[in-house]
């Protein structure tokens, strides 16, 4: 037969299954800490119509439409296509579902997104991203925005991945900060772009360079002089110092006032749900996508690897719906792009991917003619509640135990002849190299407290 | 601003969160008994190239290609498709990785795929499938399909969803028997065909209708009565004596015999790994499709429903990789359609729609400017590992209460004026209406003892 010649799509990526279960074991923790604050899961279609994908004046180049493969003619009219984020679908769903939905309505969802993104080296194509929101009616309270840092820090926290910072800002305050120095919405515009690229992390840029950079947007030497002012005076400060410094610098009743009353109350809101300050930084060089967030802002990076990017970001905004319905449903989320995140934390040495296998546990298959007297075995264990898997096929013992190590079963168990006349199990500790035999009536009890003992020290 | 007028696509299903909660428990059930055996998950892309996806020889109308939206001319031409099955996408990983996996190769996929249906009542366009597979190399102990009926047993025990029968039969044994008859391959696949739909689960179809129905095929009336004697003779028949009665039928050497003893070793297989016999059905009748499966087949189904059709289904392959690689991988595996199973169970009241929380408690609101309070009692639950919500909006207690209703709350605790003088916490039991003050420092043991008790009768 004339085979297919097969191999990997470029931008899909695929992970081997120790990898994968790092990744589901990651997947598990956040969506625990989405469920820790009462977030319900929800999943929408892969595929949605176009022209809701493109609602937001979104990038086209960037969908993957869907067509049946034999349709030709009308049929093959592009009118479906995968979804490229979350938001649009959340949007979509809770407009449908409106009346059966409780609000305020605070929802997660886990699932692949797709950009039709030209094929080069990094772009993903496929990736899952980790969503959760908070969406109300008409209002929400600003405390809902404190939920999402604390999540944030039971994610990583849980995850352990070292020390990382959820830096937070407001939007009114730059946006107040740069109407007070009246610029108009263009150069706002402008502006942001300059100090997202200059200023904040990693960036190669001096002052010196985002002066230029600046007047070339056309803003004179005094405006371009306040506002690196603005943003170098804040530098070094902790986050108390930040929210008074603001403060002597706002006026009462003004939007960047507005803006760091909201910072304050999000920020000692999070500090009250148990989030450790250190791991929190006021920073105004976080600015985010200028059309979508209108308050809060979060980026997420990892200390010693800033150069990851953000790894969790999100912010609040003013109306999630705004292209489907003429209800005012404002919200405030965050996202984690965790397809790309969890190979960038391997390769750093952040997380090391373990082993191949989900079952401590491996019954070596002595004599392959009494296989029933292992999987027997297995079934105690299992009912106990420890996965356990069964070597099956007729090999050698030697085999058997490199089987065992490469994908790294904690204990292998044998019920040789010996055994077999005594009522006894062997017990080899992969880790320790150690061995034992136990009555079969102490199978369950032991094999628990191995299993135990060990972790305390893994 | 026009408003674009959304609405479900047909065929594209999206559940509502209490539904979601229900399809993820499910889905953690299978997760977990897939791993119980040992299984490793493996996520494949969705992607695959279309030559790939059409390599078994499959109906491309099921097939989604996608293309950039954007795309024209040459770019636009269709060269990828959404996977329709878990299966292909196996096969090409299997042998994209062959040099890196540890085979047996015991893998679960738990992922939706996507078929390009016209559009109908009922056809599900995207559904998640649920798959575990064990692949070998050259040879697969014949007790690895004996793990199959175990591990859907475990589900469906843990799914709680009344007596479920586990249908098992091996393809030698038809085979056998027709090959014994000298029909021919055309013969033989319409006689199949015959019996699939006339003498199956639910069939409106007559003894008197199914020999019209074979007399058609060309065959004689012996030939018919033969075969119709062949599976009345084993209704009625316990696992046992069907395996005595097919012995006593089968000779020597045969290709039936070879059917009949690997069907008797799966069988006692299964039962020595716990599977409870009054759940398996030794059933000649059931056939799957005729190409792909080998030796064992499954249908698992409902007794009170077995409308439902099959539940569970899988087999015992000879080659998954045939259409990618000169290499032999024998493989056996099951698969469950989940998307439809739940709706399904849903609606004939097998399994019951809960609440629309993951959160079983729920601290009020009484005094929106004290909210930090409220969040500083979370902090303290959430820490102790409970799911905690706290309402964070300025509403009426009324409306909160409300809230808690709809959403299902257990338990729902108050710090009014007279609990914050006093150190104290009202819990009121949403159950059982019952109310209760206790103090703050009782707060996580009170609230556990609450929720286990209640558990142990809920």
């Amino acid at each position: 037969m004339k085979k297919i010649t097969i191999g990997a799509i470029s931008g899909f990526p695929e992970f081997s299954p120790e990898e994968q279960i790092l990744f589901n074991w990651a997947k598990n923790i956040i969506a625990s800490s989405f469920e820790k604050v009462g977030a319900v899961p929800i999943e929408t279609a892969a595929v949605e119509r176009l022209d809701v994908l493109l609602s937001k004046g979104g990038n086209n180049k960037e969908i993957y439409a869907i067509t049946r493969a034999m349709a030709e003619g009308d049929e093959a009219k592009k009118e479906l296509g995968l979804h490229f984020d979350l938001t649009i679908p959340l949007a979509r769903y809770t407009i449908e579902n409106y009346s059966e939905l409780i609000f305020p309505f605070k929802r997660y969802q886990i699932q692949p997104v797709w950009r039709g993104e030209r094929s080069q080296a990094g772009r993903y194509r496929q990736f899952y991203q980790c969503d959760i929101d908070v969406i109300g009616v008409n209002s929400l309270s600003l405390l809902y925005d404190a939920e999402m840092p604390y999540v944030i820090y039971e994610i990583f926290t849980k995850m352990n991945i070292g020390d990382f910072k959820i830096n937070i800002n407001n939007r009114k305050i730059l946006s107040g900060f740069f109407t007070d120095m009246e610029l108009n919405d263009d150069a706002i515009k402008q502006v942001t772009g300059i100090i997202d690229e200059y200023l904040s992390f990693n960036s190669s840029k001096t002052l010196v360079d985002t002066e230029a950079a600046l007047l070339e947007t056309g803003i004179d030497m005094e405006q371009t002089n306040q506002i690196i002012g603005f943003f170098e005076l804040a530098e070094g400060l902790d986050n108390e110092e930040v929210l008074a410094y603001l403060r002597s610098r706002s006026t009462e009743g003004s939007l960047a006032r507005l803006g760091i009353d909201e910072l304050q109350t999000v920020y000692e809101g999070m500090v009250s749900m148990g989030v450790n300050k250190k791991n929190v930084k006021i920073n105004l060089k976080i600015v985010r996508g200028l059309n979508y967030y209108t308050g809060t802002i979060y980026e997420t990076r990892l200390e010693a690897n800033p150069g990851l990017g953000s790894i969790c970001s999100g912010g609040r905004y003013d109306n999630l719906t705004q292209y489907f319905s003429d209800r005012v449903l404002p919200g405030v989320g965050i996202s984690i792009g965790l397809t790309r995140l969890i190979p960038d934390l391997i390769r750093t040495g952040v997380l090391k991917v373990g082993k191949q296998t989900v079952a401590d546990v491996l019954i070596a298959n002595f004599d392959h003619s009494k296989s029933i007297e292992y999987v027997k075995i297995a079934a105690v264990l299992r009912e106990a509640g420890i996965n356990t898997e069964v070597f099956l096929e007729d090999k050698k013992i030697g085999k058997q135990i490199e089987y065992a190590n490469k994908k790294g079963f904690r204990l292998v168990l044998f019920k040789g002849p010996d055994e077999d006349l005594n009522g006894t199990i062997k017990i080899k500790n992969m880790d320790t190299g150690d061995q034992q035999v136990i009555a079969d009536t102490d199978l369950v009890g032991t094999v628990s407290a191995l299993l135990q003992h060990q972790l305390q020290y893994s």
